[in-house]
């Protein structure tokens, strides 16, 4: 266990902000169940000092250090600690069918679903670019998500992993800021996903965060 | 060596066009050096039959099927197969910082990257949506490149790995398709991975594919 017990002395230290993809990694973190040092940022300043962009050249959260490795990309920490910490179990086995599906539903939120909610929300027409846009169009993304998790209780089926907490988030905030629209299947897992007790309290956390930060900037 | 006699037996069938990201997988497999076969799909009629349909519900290519499980999303296969033989050391191990630097720019170049390019390509305006789009303007996604491939020939410094077939891949073409603009980094670090055995075959197989598309639909 020569391994664990040198992961043991690497802290974690996680840049966020209540309200920014931050929260995705929170919930990892929190679902991982590991000890971590939280930095919340304000968006205003925080992000552009240059101690921070040091560690994230873009200014922006979240970002994750883990003893001297930085890691950005809020899919990218939820995968690299997922394969970092595999005593708990939250990606597929990497000699499993399900790695597949795992990575599959991944990028397809890290990119079509990124993509179909910004346009959404900027009012980009993705039907009028479909030969230049690979995402396809929004309807196309939303019938792949129904896809995604059809499966099971979660997307690799039995298993709950880091795609559930990345994709789960996705579909929960693409609903409640209508860059996604509310489907049957896409509540019920979502309310799976948040009844978990390591998103309620990455959630809970997040909650208190934002109550600070508003406090501290009045 | 059980598993890999089974892997052995599963069959790689890779559906594909030339003129897609499709060519992203096609060198990823070369890379691979395992056999596969390949399904060359024409955009009007092919990737919309039932038949495809069932393969990939969203019509598009590229997609791979490994025995039952089907992947789509370039990075997507492109992770998974790394995964998957691992004796080709395509992705840095489980345990290794190198990880979370690899995951981070697959990731990166799925989602920024994929943003920038399309948005340069239709003309929308990331600077004016900030706020809504994670991706970050043109220019961060431009400087964050530079930073993915300052650490030595490859993402991962030495190691060549399914990272720098995809990211090497969108800093090719955002070139060529002027979405990307020039920079001598970038172009270094493109004709280093050019260069290569595999990627120079992978791109030979699909120049073929595409007379054979172009003749046959004359």
């Amino acid at each position: 266990m020569q391994k664990n017990a040198q992961e043991g002395t690497k802290e974690i230290v996680f840049y966020t902000n209540p309200e920014s993809r931050g929260c995705i990694v929170r919930r990892m973190l929190e679902e991982l169940g590991v000890p971590y040092t939280t930095k919340v940022l304000s968006y205003n300043g925080d992000m552009k000092t240059s101690e921070y962009l040091k560690i994230n050249p873009l200014g922006k959260v979240p970002a994750l250090k883990h003893g001297d490795l930085v890691v950005t990309e809020a899919a990218a920490i939820c995968a690299y600690l997922a394969d970092r910490f595999p005593e708990k179990h939250l990606a597929p086995s990497l000699d499993s069918p399900e790695r597949g599906t795992y990575y599959r539903w991944l990028f397809f939120a890290a990119g079509p679903v990124e993509m179909a909610t910004s346009a959404k929300a900027c009012g980009w027409d993705l039907n009028e670019n479909q030969q230049m846009v690979g995402s396809g169009t929004h309807k196309d993304v939303l019938e792949a998500l129904e896809l995604a998790i059809s499966n099971g209780p979660y997307i690799c089926g039995e298993q709950f992993t880091a795609a559930d907490v990345y994709v789960g988030s996705h579909i929960s905030w693409g609903m409640q800021f209508k860059t996604l629209e509310e489907r049957p299947s896409f509540k019920a897992y979502v309310e799976r996903i948040d009844a978990r007790p390591g998103i309620k309290r990455a959630d809970d956390l997040d909650n208190q965060a934002k109550i600070a930060l508003q406090t501290s900037s009045e």
